[in-house]
């Protein structure tokens, strides 16, 4: 085991105002209380629920200023007393950051011993790095879909790394994913990893053949990241008793739509998907066990396609092209690497 | 008992298009079937309901043709074989249209003897007409509202007949209900029927006050009659996990909004309330008893405002009159009533 020790400080991108982008700041190592351990950062993925967090958008309770950044992979470096966080003690693990205080955007983190997974050998760190939100976002998706006995689902900006995710995961529990894209290009990239069923909301006939499918399969639940008027248009071609989960705001609009018919006289409804939620309302063993099947997943060779890796400096310009381009792969923020100037 | 009995023919009003007001037309008496009732109509109000359903808004299972009207009181004039439809003969009795075919806008309705409430001897037939759809709402609405053990809640277009209703069923409840107007004059109305909590929502600091009255009595539940923004900033104001039940559109919007950060951060959700759904979902002794509460608080002196009673022949005018000013009270459909040419 070869546990190289944290020196005294450590670059970490700091937020001192929603909407600016945070820059980097020379910091203190922060030291691991009783039950969380100290990790060195070897990789954290800038995601869509970051965009969000960034501009304001979470009713998060985290305070200003703060270091942000959901989840990474690195090396466990130090630890505190207890001894399941001891366990973790040089080991390459995926984690989250806590659920308050500073995130994973820095050379180092401390986060409680319940966020951290270990990382199988065959799994390497840039993977590993993004176990966790959208893998377990998919899963979570799939366990929704159990509870309510629905056989078929909807998700849309479905080219995206949860949207692969999700074909995968459905694909596993035998549920029929119907998959929404709005490019050409993106259908053609989900029919290569083995999607079945394909709209490109972008087509004139759209709305008739969405309407088509749900009631095909009998599709109850839809999961969309879009927000607007895409809310109502799912809604709409939702059955009776259809549920609208809304995890994302990609149209930027503000607010999302629906008709009022559905809700009074179709009994449909609209609701929230957050992964933080979810893993809110789950036992500690359901969390793990969730944790395993996402890196199950990952080593079966679903990888997430990465555009970039860069290092904390290269910040502003690494999310203006993640923003511009999120079907091309995620962006990586890797503390260790250094600025070419 | 003293039964009149029935002729072969009857006047009745008769939809034959949706947005198109029914017109009176002469018709075959229908024969009761063996569950079944055949009640000659004393009175039958106008409701928001059925401005609705004449829009064709409904996801009724209703097929055109068809005569409108949802309730109605009336005398038991004949009745099927069934044991419990023969125990109605001759009662008067307040009466649901049959889920399916003809309603009450007619001299003549059979529906099942389940639909029936006999009414007692000091609520007149007036008030009786009314007894269900309005006060059962407002009973439908608390007993919600209880099963989320939520010990306040908000109400929109407060000043209406069910509001009126829902004022009453809460103070029974021991509920705090924040009723939601937009003229000082219904302000008034409802300070002078005993309302402790009432907003107005022409008021430029509305939208503060609602939060703040939100905030104080924690209602996590709202129910909304006007749709469109109204929703929206109802949502908004609820506390985390709060849920806006839409019951009406009378904003004349087809669609309703709600804040994005409210649905996936918040957990707040939209559903719809619908007297239908709700009684699909109760046994059939929870309806029987929740009609009864009913006919309780309507014998207890609150009754509900008559601003106009009317033949058949006069619907158009009478209709327009209630859409005008639905605050003025409730216009009444007497088929026995002759045209004053």
């Amino acid at each position: 085991m070869n546990i190289q020790l944290p020196t005294n400080k450590m670059k970490a991108l700091w937020l001192t105002q929603f909407g600016v982008p945070p820059e980097v700041r020379i910091m203190d190592v922060p030291k691991p209380g009783k039950r969380e351990v100290l990790i060195r950062i070897e990789a954290s993925p800038i995601n869509p629920s970051d965009a969000s967090f960034l501009q304001g958008h979470y009713s998060s309770p985290k305070q200003l200023p703060v270091i942000p950044g959901f989840e990474a992979s690195g090396q466990v470096v130090a630890t505190g007393s207890n001894f399941m966080a001891k366990r973790l003690l040089g080991k390459e693990v995926a984690c989250f950051a806590p659920t308050k205080g500073n995130g994973s955007w820095a050379e180092y983190m401390v986060t409680d011993f319940s966020f951290v997974v270990p990382l199988k050998q065959k799994i390497q760190s840039d993977q590993g790095s993004m176990l966790l939100i959208n893998p377990m976002s998919a899963l979570a998706m799939v366990d929704i879909c159990r509870k309510n006995k629905c056989k078929a689902l909807v998700n849309t900006a479905a080219a995206s790394a949860l949207g692969r995710f999700l074909i995968k995961a459905c694909a596993d529990a035998n549920i029929t994913l119907i998959n929404v894209v709005h490019r050409q290009e993106q259908v053609d990239l989900l029919k290569s990893i083995g999607a079945k069923h394909i709209l490109n909301s972008s087509k004139e006939n759209y709305l008739a053949e969405l309407r088509t499918y749900c009631e095909l399969y009998n599709a109850r639940i839809a999961f969309d990241a879009i927000g607007s008027t895409s809310t109502y248009n799912l809604l709409n071609a939702l059955p009776d008793g259809g549920e609208v989960h809304v995890y994302g705001a990609l149209s930027a609009e503000k607010s999302i739509s629906a008709n009022v018919q559905d809700i009074i006289f179709k009994r449909k409804r609209v609701r929230g998907f957050w992964l933080s939620t979810w893993i809110a309302e789950q036992s500690i063993f359901k969390i793990l066990e969730t944790a395993k099947k996402a890196r199950k997943i990952i080593s079966a060779g679903n990888e997430i396609t990465i555009q970039k890796k860069i290092p904390l400096e290269a910040f502003k310009s690494g999310m203006e092209d993640y923003l511009n381009n999120m079907t091309a792969g995620k962006v990586l923020l890797c503390p260790s690497m250094t600025i070419k100037e």
